[in-house]
């Protein structure tokens, strides 16, 4: 993970032109991604696909002829989507176009204008504050040319056509907890998927640039996900803190938004939950747009804008850290696990209890008394033995996994087992997606 | 308004009679009311039309012939529906037909005994307190006939047949806050609402004497409103108080329900909610009988029963105050508007994301880095770019205005420019009534 | 009551067996039980029958022929179940076959072993502690055989088919609060609910093994109580405690759930409430099994686990006691009474307000200047009158008397009589089972 992190950082990526598809190929050599291009100018729902942004060289010097700015030193240096320019300007003049973070004045930012034609550098404040008057010289080696815009998938089937999709962006250029950590752990995320024993569920891996490309796959594949789509999360942000940060999908009640709350709510993961907005946030505020409304959630960690590093050159590896990401693919991995156990579940012996020894799964003398001969041995087993009447009672078709969790007083994965045994055993039947299958 | 009240506060007023008459009288002057009469003894439902009450002469002699109590210096000094008599009591005898509100000395009570032949006099504890033994005259010149029950109305037509109700009462004598309130303030909302550019509802005003108006008005108009009815509001007591005390309509979630409530929690009202309660009350008791079941809740200021003055000589102008029916001519304005606004709205490019800046909506460089350099002016963007934001994506056919309201932490009638603006730049359609219209 | 308890005592029952039959002849002798048997080796779902336990005697001498442990003694020094034997054996060796409750130095425990052959003796632990080396005998003269299972129920019928469940346990040897307090509570219970002067609903009074027995009675009656089930309590630890402690329904929304409820908020009735549980509790386990899912709760006072007689020979009458039952069954006629008027009410005059006068409710005059007259009569009718008009309000065939009583701010049990009152005069129709039913 560390290696495909120094390999992607450099590039200089916006949400098109050759950045974008050095990262899809780059990797294409960790998942088989099938590639899609569509063309400058393809209308996209309201959106239409803008020219390619080719920049080859850009720099900045003052009156002396030093370079304030160089795009070959960062790529950050450049307003993202600068046109191509070459002035002499007065410092005044000069400053309309430079873009700073006063209350961080180390810090280039990460500045884009990819709407609307403008050119600009970005520099840390310290910089602009030092610069001597007199005149600036500015060159922009950019074009905008008729190409395409580039998104990729990769498809992991399962035994249902449901689907589990997981999309991150690929448009910044070097940032790496707003940038890179999605992609990261969504590639790493997927290595692991790939060797589970079994898959109830298909899982979609999407890279994409953000928004307009979002809004480009949706208009290819938004039917097939409004059929198909169980439960998705956009991964972003996802370095830094030690534990998670969840925006809730558009409904609240998608299958990831109960598993969380359930294993917050038992301790089984750490962390916070944000409510759906769809004002700012990521490419889950186009997979929610009210005319697509799919089940999906964002999932972060250091989350964007509540960090110092956010959108300036202070977003680094040091910053989000590699352990970081893979505690995220840790957690994820949990997450989609139990989203794998969740579901409806019928006992098939339900009229009466079921008699538990005959099935080897019961102490057969009355549980009092036993207590009071091995406290602590007893203990153990009257927890079983709860959760597993308990499960059982409520194994009836209208009560979810999660529910049965929370009846038990316990997080979803910690009846994994139990689903398990009950099922090999041939007691239980399930987990099945529809509520009120006959017992 | 100060001028009608006067002309209508010395009108001896009762259930029926000419008092009535008089009202509806004065009233027309100001609106166009169309009136009905009902002839003594119908049956209205389990009710029947009592006979018309003639009053033309009262009065009360001590044992020195001083005159204790005299009709025509207050109509509150006989108890409203006296038979006739002529009689001379002791005073012990007499002091069974007085009635006076021991706790308010200086106060005369306003009685009725509209269902029982019963005759007394209303006058002061103080005075009472001080009447010397010996012989007292009461004599009464009242008459029963066989006459009529008076109300009217006035229909303002407006896009649609769904209508709202403002019903208010016409039946006490003279008392300011419990009776001259409610007519007062509808007849100047009706002037108010006379002068919209446009009404999406048709707006009924009534006025008709308390309880058994109602019935009969009911029992004339109640399938119609059953039918047609959208929200309703019974207005009484509305001087005195600095805000507004809203009783919700029986199911607490008809239209101005929900809007009182979101406009009281955002703040742009200030007031407090009661229940609907159906043991007391004025006419939303009838609207509300399960039998009809209307959506109409009750709109008052200085509530019966919680001042002083209530039933008494002490609700006069002074502490109404004409200046507390203007106000809640204002606050009922706001809330029929934001009313007229309620309802679900649908985006009509809903998938993805609508593209702001080609609608001239949005600010065309990312948005932190703007908020860098002008703080001030962005923060104000930012609040709008939000609220359309939020706006467009529940605008989906399942969300009422009140609840994107809720969404984007304002009142509802904050959006009210929102809604005038996507509208006209076609980018949204509604409000609509039902749930569910598809995008 | 003390007279059967003395009789029902001494007896040793079990989940089979004379004592099983002798108990229930016993409780013949005071209401009309019709008894039922079912084969040993029956299969009742996922059990069967087990064979007949016999046990003639059993004792266990120290090594210098004390008698340490003797049936005829306390039924309760036999482990229940005990295979026969007869062994000399090491003190250390015999250990392994004797129970006691380290924490309760004086109490003999009960214990069970019925599903796995094994014997034991149960001693107090201060009679364990001072246990000298040596030689044991032990002997126990029990053997197994084909027989049956025992239980027997008897049914009040009502005017309606639906039916109410009373479910008691008889398998427990000499104990009082958890084993005797129920069926005595339910046998004095019969004997009132026979004595009212009308039902409308159906009881049915059930006696049976705990578990094994409830399975069995849902083997034959199961599809019987789905069809016909409306509310159901199983009684169990009905001694001690000056409160009721009651289990919820497995919905949580039975009929006696919200009763309960109703009742407990308004303090009606005091005591406590517990969730369902089905890992822990009695024959509701089976009652609210997936497959019947039995509208069926569990009623107790002291309750089992909860206090220190649990399960050994503390739990006697004198902790139980009589007394505490008396009240048991008080507080659950109490119940009983409000269930039988629980229901929905249609007002036979719901367009506009009742005419409360013309039907002998109403004070003629208005009410708050008789308020003034005579503060305390008034405040008495204002009660009256206000719940009057509220329950004429809801008795819309929409509210439940359990949601009017909440809505009067009193109990359901303070309703019955207006229940009463107005159902004679004719003004309303019910209690009707269903919702909906037009006005």
């Amino acid at each position: 993970m560390d290696q495909l992190f120094d390999s992607l950082f450099p590039i200089c990526r916006s949400i098109t032109g050759e950045g974008l598809r050095e990262t899809l190929s780059l990797l294409t050599e960790h998942l088989p991604l099938e590639n899609f291009a569509v063309p400058t100018g393809t209308r996209v729902f309201d959106w239409e696909i803008p020219q390619e942004w080719v920049i080859r060289d850009a720099w900045l010097k003052d009156p002396h002829g030093n370079v304030i700015a160089d795009f070959k030193v960062s790529n950050l240096h450049i307003v993202n989507y600068s046109e191509p320019i070459h002035v002499k300007l007065s410092l005044d003049e000069m400053k309309k176009h430079l873009y700073t973070v006063p209350h961080l004045p180390k810090a280039i930012p990460y500045v884009t204008s990819y709407y609307k034609r403008r050119w600009g550098f970005c520099i840390s404040h310290e910089v602009l504050e030092a610069l001597p008057e007199g005149e600036y010289e500015a060159f922009i080696d950019s074009s905008f040319i008729q190409g395409e815009l580039n998104y990729g998938h990769s498809v992991l089937p399962g035994k249902s056509d449901r689907e589990v999709l997981i999309s991150s962006y690929i448009c910044h250029p070097s940032l790496a907890n707003n940038e890179l950590s999605g992609p990261l752990v969504a590639t790493f995320l997927y290595k692991r998927i790939a060797q589970w024993q079994q898959r109830r569920f298909t899982y979609r891996f999407v890279f994409l640039p953000e928004t307009i490309g979002s809004i480009s796959y949706l208009h290819r594949f938004g039917d097939h996900l409004k059929q198909n789509l169980h439960a998705g999360l956009v991964l972003t942000c996802l370095g830094g803190e030690k534990s998670l940060s969840y925006k809730l999908s558009r409904s609240g009640f998608n299958p990831i938004d109960r598993i969380w709350k359930q294993m917050l709510a038992q301790e089984s993961l750490q962390g916070n939950t944000r409510h759906f907005t769809p004002e700012h946030g990521s490419d889950e505020r186009q997979y929610c747009s009210p005319g697509f409304n799919l089940p999906v959630g964002q999932m972060s960690r250091m989350v964007y804008g509540a960090y110092p590093g956010y959108h300036n050159s202070l977003d680094t590896k040091e910053t989000m850290t590699i352990e970081a990401l893979q505690h995220s693919v840790d957690d994820l991995e949990k997450i989609l696990l139990a989203n794998e156990a969740e579901g409806y579940y019928i006992n098939r012996f339900p009229y009466g209890e079921v008699k538990l020894d005959k099935h080897g799964l019961y102490p057969d003398m009355n549980s009092s008394t036993t207590f009071v001969r091995s406290n602590n041995q007893i203990e153990d087993n009257r927890v079983q033995l709860n959760r597993t009447l308990t499960f059982l009672n409520y194994a009836d078709g209208e009560h979810l996994l999660t529910e049965i969790a929370d009846l038990c007083r316990c997080s979803i994965e910690s009846l994994l087992p139990y689903v398990k045994l009950l099922s090999q055993k041939g007691i239980i039947d399930g987990p099945y997606f529809e509520k009120g299958v006959s017992l």
